[in-house]
């Protein structure tokens, strides 16, 4: 299959690699130079414009940063609505804001070009390794499109619905739900503490019984441990998706009032100067509400 | 070892059966009589008065519905403070308020008593198969002397710290985390199901990954199947919990924000009319919220 | 009239020395002793029991601190409901829970007594200036006969509606509504402040617009000043009327999430030390959640 | 004095006319032509351009309706940036991001041009009629400047701070008062008709002392009246005001949890279609919260 890929961030030198060692034929292109050498050492081609990474292909998939740089590739001046065929998919596989997803899926409908966004859950090892787990939306046929570089990416594809921002709410809300958990533990740790307790012994308590689950797992540890300076995400990336869901809500009048008390908090963390820390860092920020720490 | 049991509601029952079951001499007690009769047939004395079932025994337990019931075997006339030896050890296995196992704690130790806090996770079923975790605290020889009972009960024994409140206050705290988690998945599911996403996508991405636990499995389903008329467990008991939690939380200065939002929205839940609904119905209420259903 | 009075607390003198000064015929009563001087030097009887008090009286009034005083003098042995003749009506001025009154309600009723709630809005000293606003409510021609000792204890009297707790909803509403614009102003103040105004100017802006109102005037004051060491009301009676306002939510189904605020701040200023403070003290509270002070 | 202005909305007509009864030179300039008519009528010159508006005067003052429109005449091609003397002020009165309004300050600064930031509290009626309260915050010389300006466009002006965007702040955190000031008196509502209480003797209760001010009296009259259909400031106004408060204090670290709850009801009243109701509307959006309509 001809692909394209646009972004060559972290997650996205995995997944492109990925493609490659797939058999498929890859163009790939960044907007800073240096991030394609190893890909074209492997076989990839690299394109100098969003325009030419287009050119003659089946499927063109983007992983970028953020909506600006969502919005630059897809509606701007040489972009993919004004040079994408129309036998081809534009897959977006990026997390971006409900409200960019459905700007881009109204101005390719419009041109009658194929558009599926497919957001992925997994860190750059789980990339790089083909394990993401990849939720995508958009008109059947075009993720049928998809499927066999779906197949090389992830270790699993669940479909969300017809319309491209579906996935997106899919994604939001999984973020979403962690950062409420990693809230609701912070509460629970800072309770038991104020009585006594290790927190060693809660921990083995919920992770043992109804919380045996990576995201308790891993985060109950960091607060534990009370490990909060090598950031896997940072209070500012936890902030940034927490608002996303936000606004996702509020884009069709959903209020989430656990997600307001995550943001509250990580906007308290961030005023007692703990901003760049992992958002396990909720820990502390909770402790600090009730005089602990 | 010669033990009493007081308290034989549901989970009494399989408690005290699995004790009598471990070769203990057991002898029982409950406030309303027709409850002894199984275990009386299977070898268990019955005691008509608190102080007989207090008589001449090693260890007395009780697994009782509320503080004042046990204000009332513990503080009231004829109750364990006024009859338990030196030599033994109380155990109070219930689910109460920090204030009251502080009292109970106080009065006990003013007389030279021994007291352990013990509340235990898991539902009838697994206290009637010895499968429950219990999570004790109290003064270490006290809590070693217990240990041939809690063998037989549970699965396994957590030991919180040596005040008895401790252990309290880590089941409160579990049960409050599992009313944060169902509140949570009902936000994320009403943000999905208005983008048009089928619930159970949502449901499977998110317990296939990093919440593949219990509490999200169990609550989880319930949400999507709507299936909130056969409780497991009550709205109002669900708030009878969360206002556990929150009272603990104040008697130590400690602020539960994600636990208010739960109290609101199981308030409001009653408000519908939804309280002896089971506390899944969380996720009706948030629908309501954002005018789904 | 002949009135009895119940309560002579720091509210309770001044409404019975209104009382007194307006001319009628008053017998007093206080659990214990020694504030009764005063009101009999002037003329009032002094019963020894709740039970005298009440004897050939038109008007029996309560003014006690907390619903276990309530309990007492209404349900308990030589109670009201023992003693109180069909033709008197017994009025509650205190500030209670909308649960203990409505059983003390429903109490009367069944033995065919009059009983009207009438909680006040004042200080003690509009107590004793006959200047309080009255709230009652209870059975239109009970009420009537309240007007003579309404008129010299208050300068307005508001009928709510004819269940007794209506009155006490309104008194608690009042009070929630207070603590929700302390809690307000707070993070207003925090947030201007971070952005180097000077908080006399904000406090300017506010009460010479749309909040000038005393809530507003009196609290902002005591934030802009930091004036928190001498109580008019502390952080723990705030706590407590917040949590009579979200308990009387919760009999009847009403979530009160800016209530849930104002408890979790409050909480957390208990957490900080500052539970004997003034309640104002969620200037400094707030002031901690982001890093100022 | 020679004053430029721009934008002549609603707001700005008035205040642009007030300008021009006060006796100065005034040259206006709107991006749609047709709103100059009247001004010119009155004698005020018509600029073409902000260019030309800027062009030979001492203050420049602009009235526009959102970040967008600001970002285009101060930063974009032509905007004051490049045309505004070293000599003149630019004054930016319209309600703003407080970021926005650090981005035109940095940028002015960095080309040696003073800039205030003055917002403005009052209706397009108080506008027309010079009655504006005016909040200010810049340079000491160049608000001196402005004064001839602020004193016939308002009655009164407030000095916040030297950063532009501390007026910002002031008058973000009165609008984010006053909508806390809405949802609080909703739920106050909301319980006290639960208990059969007529709305109207709530208001008067709170209207007529600690409550006695227009924020109070007016919104309590919508709810009371449940009267929404007329919005003099709709919910979507309402929640832009609330995003800018919240947004606010995430750039500096200040969690604003009463104004999450109000951003939550806001939200929920667009999901139940009440979007372009007055914000009044929280009445209904809580009551609907518990059962009530």
């Amino acid at each position: 299959m001809k692909i394209g890929f646009i972004g060559l961030g972290r997650m996205g030198q995995g997944m492109a690699s990925r493609i490659l060692g797939g058999g498929h034929d890859l163009s790939v292109y960044n907007r800073t130079a240096g991030k394609s050498a190893e890909l074209a050492k492997a076989g990839a081609k690299v394109a100098a414009t969003v325009a030419e990474v287009c050119t003659d292909r089946d499927l063109v998939i983007s992983m970028v940063a953020d909506d600006a740089a969502l919005d630059a590739i897809t509606l701007g001046a040489g972009g993919v609505r004004e040079v994408l065929s129309k036998d081809a998919v534009y897959v977006s596989m990026g997390t971006h804001s409900a409200g960019a997803i459905q700007a881009v899926s109204a101005a390719l409908k419009e041109k009658g070009q194929a558009f599926v966004a497919a957001p992925v859950l997994g860190r750059p090892d789980a990339a790089a390794a083909g394990q993401l787990v990849i939720v995508c939306a958009g008109p059947a046929d075009a993720i049928r499109k998809c499927a066999p570089a779906f197949s090389v990416m992830g270790r699993k594809t669940m479909e969300a619905a017809s319309a491209p921002e579906a996935a997106i709410a899919i994604k939001l809300a999984n973020n979403f739900v962690l950062g409420c958990a990693i809230q609701t533990m912070a509460e629970g740790f800072s309770l038991v503490r104020k009585y006594g307790v290790n927190p060693q012994v809660f921990y083995d308590v919920i992770t043992e019984g109804l919380f045996a689950a990576p995201a308790y797992k891993v985060y109950g540890k960091l607060i534990v441990d009370a490990s909060y300076d090598k950031p896997g995400f940072t209070v500012k990336l936890g902030l940034k998706d927490i608002k996303l869901a936000l606004a996702a809500g509020e884009l069709v009048g959903v209020p989430l009032p656990s997600g307001s008390v995550v943001r509250d908090r990580l906007v308290g963390a961030i005023g007692h100067g703990d901003g760049d820390k992992d958002w396990a860092v909720l820990g502390k920020e909770q402790a600090r509400a009730c005089g602990l720490d």
